[in-house]
């Protein structure tokens, strides 16, 4: 016996034939005796009809209504599924946001999860019935609705598992797992047994889009066993595991250790270069802090050497639906920095080679600029932190970036493995 | 000032630019300087949408799920409303039926409201809000989504007037009031400016589908002052009043009252016949005790002079959705009545005039009887109560029999306000 938390997105909930389909898949675990709670998403679609309602509403609309309007999409795939469940013999309820309750924060649209009340969950489950929990909703302190946030049914899984101390929180999805890259890029890529958190992180927020990033935070800091795997096939690797498993790195042994774990093409930056700005102590301060204060990330910083003239130009990424707001501070900031010109650049990609294992092996970041500089791609930027190194090259070598970088790390699957 | 409950149906509620018009009939009420709650109903198709979903799911779906998937309609379009009502100035907030509470049976699905909590209604309500309230739903004892049924709206709005001690509940709809009779069969029907609950309750059960039954009897309990009007249109008759108000008979003064208020037809009934029943005691029990424990509501009952043989022919109407189940029990208990053919007729109608005077005047059933039988219109069977005396006839001469007693009671407006 086991306690186990599915959730499933809106593409597995589109429809009733294929929450009858989930249907089964839970009565598969329920069946084998386990303790089953079940977090949905609305159907896929559903959402994005329901927030574009409130546009229409108002642009300026009310958070709080937001919240009532959207969290409706979840109710209705969960209430479903409750009967698809009873349909097939398995008993099953339905717990509203407001029921079991999830406490959130007092964020609306964009809650953060507090404590889940467990009590009477744990009753229904310990009866045998399967609890069916919306996910993406939450109860205010002001016994409010809220939700999370956009991919929040993720982490309300996490959160789920947590709280009833949950085996395992499987993520059903249209993917079968985390892959060593793009699969649409390189053919070759494999599919990940194990991932550590802070792989998973570094993957995700670079472009690797499976799990919401927050949920894999709080899955690390939860110690949640996460497992992502296809709600669509049931592909097994040569141990016959499905999906990929995302753990603590204890759980990772020296066999499965590999130097790279992934690697991930994110083209969401814009790359912004401030020429001429004067050499002098405080001077990059003028640039990033009325930038900060914008709430505009700012990811990858280079400064140049300084000129003969005492000045220098400053590079920088930051997200490019935050480039038109991060060029209106720097005009506005002229005068005060005391750069030159502003030039921007969103035709960039960001490739970024992954793996815990690179704590401990000097010569990673040596390989990627070397395997880059031999096929001509320039580096316009680099990061690095302790599980990666990042550079930022022209959007059109993306593709051959990965590749060569894939093959150098000695990622490519076997030719018979290639998919 | 005073305080209003005003609810809108579906048809109002449908989309968005719907939803704004409703915002600006209530922000006219609230800039008067009333107390406002808002009622609404999901938008028009939404809820057959949602209940397709669960007999999708499964035929004999759970209705404590049923309700947590139907109740988000109302959930949808009272936040959406409350948007659009901060979008134009006016501070709203919606609650859910949890949130208040409305406390209801656990007869899911067709829920009994118990109590209203209205502490913080009221204190919203003080503070200038407008309160935006979903209808059709509730909170059972057990802490779990209910609805009221279908049309459960106009309950829940006459239950929020009687909790709040309304001076008013207005009922937005898609016609402009109460008629004498259905406008479609006489054109010159008239609109009536007051009605009382009881007329409205026969009027209503018979055929004219302006309210649920069950709220006119609640206001009718809790004397709540309705009014229906359209939501389309502000025709005001010849005193400025807009709408037909639903009042107790002490506010219908002398000058007001009318020995008839309205004419209704309903096709929704079938005849039954069975032939040669034994004539003596008991023998008509064994005939309606079946029926009754089978939940078939039997309404015309009309038994022959006893034959000869000692035996009589007994007609009564059931409703036409439950003919086949009303057959088969009388065929299944064809030996212990002892009847020889069992014939029945859907192609029927049922014609009844209505009108608090008729208590106190004699001879409207003869005008009646003396009116259809100058147009040669046959009566299959007479019931009649205190303030209601209907006929069934066939199908055929429905709107004939309706404009000949139309034009006998002096119901007919004049040639100038015809419609």
């Amino acid at each position: 016996m086991a306690r186990i938390v599915m959730k499933f997105g809106g593409t597995s909930m589109a429809g009733i034939e294929r929450i009858r389909n989930v249907a089964n898949r839970v009565k598969t675990e329920w069946e084998a005796g386990n303790q089953v709670a079940v977090v949905v998403s609305a159907m896929s679609g559903e959402t994005d009809r329901l927030v574009g309602f409130c546009k229409e509403a108002s642009p300026l609309y009310d958070l709080r209504e937001y919240d009532v309007v959207v969290s409706s999409g979840e109710q209705v795939t969960s209430g479903l599924l409750a009967i698809a469940l009873q349909a097939i013999g398995v008993p099953a309820r339905s717990w509203l946001g407001w029921q079991l309750p999830i406490h959130t924060s007092n964020a609306y649209a964009s809650a953060r999860i507090g404590t889940i009340d467990t009590v009477a969950l744990n009753a229904s489950l310990a009866d045998g019935h399967v609890a069916v929990i919306p996910g993406f909703q939450g109860l205010s302190e002001e016994n409010r609705v809220t939700t999370l946030g956009r991919g929040g049914s993720d982490t309300s899984a996490v959160a789920v598992a947590a709280a009833m101390n949950a085996d395992r929180c499987d993520i059903y999805t249209d993917v079968d797992g985390v892959y060593t890259t793009d699969p649409r890029i390189v053919p070759r890529a494999r599919k990940l047994s194990k991932v550590t958190y802070e792989e998973m992180l570094e993957l995700a927020s670079v472009g690797a889009k499976v799990l919401q990033t927050r949920s894999v935070g709080l899955a690390m800091k939860e110690g949640v066993r996460v497992r992502v795997l296809s709600s669509l096939e049931d592909n097994r690797d040569e141990n016959g595991h499905r999906g990929t498993m995302i753990v603590g790195e204890e759980e990772i042994n020296d066999v499965e250790r590999q130097l790279i774990t992934g690697i991930a093409a994110d083209r969401n930056e814009a790359k912004v270069t401030l020429t001429n700005v004067p050499d002098r102590p405080g001077a990059v301060g003028h640039i990033f802090t009325p930038l900060a204060e914008a709430g505009i990330n700012v990811d990858m910083i280079v400064q140049n050497i300084a000129h003969a003239t005492g000045s220098t130009d400053v590079t920088f990424t930051v997200p490019r639906a935050e480039l038109a707001r991060a060029l209106d501070v720097l005009q506005r900031n002229k005068a005060r920095i005391g750069y030159d010109d502003l030039v921007h650049d969103t035709k960039v990609a960001k490739i970024s080679v992954v793996g815990v294992g690179m704590r401990s092996h000097a010569g990673v970041a040596a390989t990627m600029f070397e395997t880059l500089g031999e096929r001509r791609i320039n580096i316009l930027a680099i990061t690095t932190s302790e599980i990666k190194v990042s550079v930022l090259i022209h959007e059109d070598e993306t593709e051959l970036a990965v590749r060569v970088l894939h093959t150098a790390y000695g990622l490519d699957a076997p030719e018979a493995d290639a998919a």
